[in-house]
């Protein structure tokens, strides 16, 4: 019995993903990562999962875990060699467990996000990964990637709402560590290993996720500032004041803002000034009558007066701060529309944002990779993750004669500045095929020897996930 | 040049303990492990650690860490058998670096933790972990136990508050993954192998930690209850109006109570009534002025009024408070007067709380293992974990006749049961030498040979910290 016939018994015919339905798991959505595959399944529980894998051990095959298929990096998307086999996991959407007692869920790898949040809100409690993707990645893939978003200030990445998981190791065993404790300390964490790894060391099938409080109370600024500093002495202002309400802190560059109102109809800002930089903060409460919006006029008119903030807006209705959350939200598409982005995911001790940001431009201005192109910033600052992007208007663009090694300089300006200011050159988008070359050059040789070695120890033979990561 | 002599030139003669003083390092503090060493140091900076590892590596000897040498599970006493070198982190005591802008502390690992929660205090902030040891107890130790304590609930343990580690490989050489980031996606987080693997992967030298906003207001209750079940109710309450406040959530059986104010003079209940189980609660906030107090009375009035709390008391003053707390940090002492203690420290699904301990009860019953002693519990029950200890006073312990052998007995019936719950057999204190042979007994074999895979990745010779762990 040949591979084909093999996987079919295995997955069934519902599982089995036909030729001419392939393509679109073939590519990353974005289209700029394509592959080939001898096969795609669409395995309906664990027990096949493993199936897959012993069968695919034995031939010697590698594997190519897919969840959503949102990822930026080309994670999940298979080489051109055509050599592996893709495990999609978007059958396996059982909810296994609900436990209120405990806030936590056990759910299968492939349900989405959203039905996770859905999940959680159901109960009167939150689940609080919130990325833009949320209606399609999935769990097993927001594992796979640690996913970060716009609540980590708060809760912290997917590995801090991660208490258990079960995954398939290469050689098709199961390793059932699906508990769901706050406290266990018996021998090496294991699951940390599968959180970020990109499939790379096994297929992970379910997870027991924390739940929290659901929040009833929200209150929400928008505060202009002069200078990225600022926005750093008012994180800890507000830390100081608001404690763990502080649920988000985003910043954004006035050139960045300028994009979204010249491409976005019906946005604008609220505020008149020209000020440099915005920061939109955000603090939520579980409770119904949590005094958040008090509390921030406190911190913000401090803040004024102190001239450490020039001017503010604070919604009055949920309709208003839902339009200031807008303006954030819409900055990519804003982009796409105004010309092409050359965009980074940088992260950074917090206080070396400023003096980072300022000597990357200058040395990009220096190399004369950004003449007509506009420096645009946006991004989690309460988290140390900024991304970085040099926008070329379309016309800037044109007058670009090699676009990739073009690109390929600026990454190389951008990311090594932020790791010479101690930063890492993805913060929550991951390596996957992208920044693999970029991870050994950044590294130090002593943490690849050790990846390597994590890596050969549990999958001896390299079949996960073949060229990704490492 | 022997051993000896080559390690007294790394480390100089003050970096050198003599035969004479080597006593309290070959012993655990509660003198219930003993062990011997062909030699001790104590080594100044990272280099020396290199050099030392480099030096037993070449030699093929094995290699104890010592932090505080705090810990309840030998995991930092040298076998008997006097064939490996032990490092006592003692003199490594550098703040390498304060970031108030990044909320970090970079300090080297043989800081005590009481030096780095004072050292946050001096730039207004809070290094939340918290243990009863934490005048001795080093960082060093803190991580690789992934210590726990009283405010895991709020802030996590350990693992949840080092942001990067600087560790010594086997071979000698240094990684330096001091990263200041709170969001990184560049491949396997490697620090997480190093959080609680009880030095068999290295030795951890120094790290960077969180810090968060000091607390200013303060709320305390202590609440009378009919069950664990109102407990378990009673803590998603408060975990629902309070959110994040919530800091501590302290579970009391009557009996442990009760031996308490036995054997303890002055301590005496705040509140009249023989509740069987009491609640210590504490809410926090960094704000000075945050309405703590009208929460929880909010909270617990709503429970008094539906029957899910029998009384309340919530002291008027910070001495009042601190009283309340004097009972609940009292109870080892106590118990030490009261007889001999067999401890056991679990952690569980908190929803299945109650019925594990009830079933354990009715075993040790049934086996007839517990003639004349006390159930007593107490423990963090907002993360599960219990510390459930079958008290024999003076008087029974005398009519136990194999006193190894029932210890082992009792041990089996609850880390068992725990076990079958969903639990740990070890929720904090770690597994070292004392628990090593029951976790072979309760993890799966593929966990097991997961776990020694990534022990041979990183530590192909097995000489780091020997017999400990695996």
């Amino acid at each position: 019995m040949n591979l084909i016939e093999s996987l079919r018994e295995i997955v069934g015919s519902s599982g089995f993903v036909a030729e001419g339905d392939a393509e679109p798991l073939l590519t990353d959505w974005r289209g700029r990562y394509r592959g080939k595959a001898c096969a795609i399944v669409k395995p309906s529980s664990t027990v096949q999962v493993a199936q897959v894998l012993k069968l695919c051990a034995e031939l010697g095959i590698g594997v190519v875990p897919q969840g959503g298929n949102t990822g930026l990096v080309g994670g999940a998307t298979p080489s051109e060699a055509g050599d592996a086999v893709v495990i999609c996991l978007a059958r396996m959407t059982k909810i296994r467990a609900i436990d209120t007692g405990n806030d936590t869920v056990t759910v299968e790898a492939g349900c989405t996000l959203q039905q996770i949040q859905e999940l959680a809100a159901s109960v009167d409690r939150l689940f609080p990964l919130s990325l833009a993707s949320e209606g399609s990645c999935q769990v097993g893939g927001n594992i796979s990637t640690n996913a970060g978003g716009t609540a980590v200030l708060r809760y912290g990445s997917m590995r801090a709402l991660v208490l258990g998981i079960e995954a398939v190791l290469p050689d098709g065993r199961i390793w059932d560590g699906l508990r769901g404790l706050r406290k266990d300390n018996t021998g090496y964490d294991l699951k940390q290993l599968f959180i970020g790894a990109e499939g790379t060391l096994g297929v992970v099938t379910a997870a027991v996720l924390k739940l929290f409080p659901a929040l009833h109370s929200r209150a929400t600024a928008w505060v202009a500032l002069d200078s990225a500093d600022a926005a750093i002495e008012l994180l800890a202002r507000c830390r100081a004041v608001c404690g763990d309400a502080l649920t988000s802190f985003e910043l954004m560059s006035r050139s960045q803002l300028d994009v979204v109102y010249e491409h976005v109809p019906g946005t604008r800002d609220p505020l008149d000034g020209q000020s440099p930089w915005v920061l939109l903060i955000e603090l939520a409460d579980p409770s119904n009558d949590a005094p958040l919006q008090a509390m921030l006029e406190d911190v913000i008119g401090a803040a004024l007066e102190a001239g450490l903030a020039l001017d503010a807006a604070l919604p009055a209705s949920a309709a208003q701060a839902a339009a200031l959350w807008h303006i954030r939200h819409i900055v990519s598409e804003a982009n796409v529309r105004c010309g092409i982005s050359v965009t980074h995911d940088i992260s950074l001790p917090i206080s070396q944002i400023p003096r980072c940001l300022a000597t990357t431009e200058a040395k990009l201005i220096e190399a004369g990779l950004v003449d007509g192109a506009r420096f645009l910033y946006v991004g989690h600052v309460g988290d140390g993750n900024i991304h970085s992007i040099v926008l070329f208007p379309h016309a800037a663009w044109a007058r670009v004669s090699d676009a990739d090694a073009r690109v390929d300089a600026i990454g190389k300006v951008v990311n090594g500045t932020a790791v010479q200011y101690g930063g890492s050159i993805s913060a929550e988008h991951g390596i996957g095929r992208a920044h693999r070359a970029e991870l050994a050059h950044y590294k130090s040789a002593v943490e690849i020897d050790m990846m390597r070695a994590v890596k050969h120890a549990l999958d001896p033979d390299g079949r996960m996930n073949p060229g990704k990561l490492l």
